[in-house]
């Protein structure tokens, strides 16, 4: 099963694919998007969509894997991660690649086994899963990383957790 | 000049058409883009972006103008509507067309004169502006002609604005 991961973001969104066979991954590629500020917000959207759609079709995965958002104190930040979130959702949706949402403790849950664990806890575990020699870099990849790892753990306990 | 004005939102979006020459106002169509709940998020995000295109494509406008979005005490309702709002400023850079951003406040202040003024009083004076027989309807479809009358009147003073 082949995962994309993506950690939403404006400035900054990072991705990342894993493959995950048996129970063992294997890391194809990892990286940020990023856009600069001072550039209009339509045309940072419209970035963040061809890049995301440029990845999605080289790497054709099965499944993209997203953190859910939640308000943070910065308004005005919230708002425009929504936004690229949106087309973020809209760039699979529109090459009919699955999309799965976790929250950020079912991340931590699935990836430390422990829903409080620290980012750092979750970058060190992530680079551990994924027999990376380092911590991939920006942590934007990292937490992306990290989602796909929740969803291969996720994905392949869903029967199973029909009955929990 | 051509104005496409759009209410942000996700389960329904107002939009609606209008031709502003000299300072008299012909209004061409209005409506709006719904979303099922229950429909999968991204799909619901593929509706607002495939319905809106189809509609910038037929009216060709020279402009698309937009309310900003502030926060509301629903939390989950302003991430989806934000995440809509994504998708709907896509699509117009996406087909070239200009987008222009006003405040609720910009649109009170343009349309009745008053910042403070209420929402009833918002939808008569569009409704009188644009010499519609009755306000248009529903109240979504009336606050995107809202928003394209506060382009119209500000793109039309913008060089004055500079020396505001």
């Amino acid at each position: 099963m082949r995962i994309f991961g993506v950690d939403p973001g404006y400035a900054i969104a990072g991705w990342g694919v894993v493959d995950y066979k048996g129970s063992s991954f294997k890391t194809l590629a990892y990286g940020a998007i990023t856009t600069k500020a001072g550039v209009k917000p339509e045309r940072r959207l419209q970035i963040i969509y061809d890049e995301l759609t440029r990845l999605l079709k080289l790497y054709k995965p099965e499944a993209l894997a997203v953190e859910e958002l939640f308000f943070n104190t910065n308004q005005k930040t919230a708002i425009v991660v929504a936004e690229a979130r949106g087309v973020i959702l809209l760039a699979a949706q529109n090459l009919g690649i699955e999309i799965f949402e976790y929250t950020p403790l079912q991340v931590k849950q699935s990836v430390v086994g422990y829903g409080r664990a620290e980012k750092s806890q979750v970058i060190t575990m992530t680079t551990k899963l994924l027999g990376l020699k380092e911590a991939p870099k920006p942590d934007d990849a990292a937490d992306a990383l990290a989602i796909a790892v929740c969803h291969a753990h996720t994905g392949s306990s869903r029967i199973a957790a029909f009955f929990n």
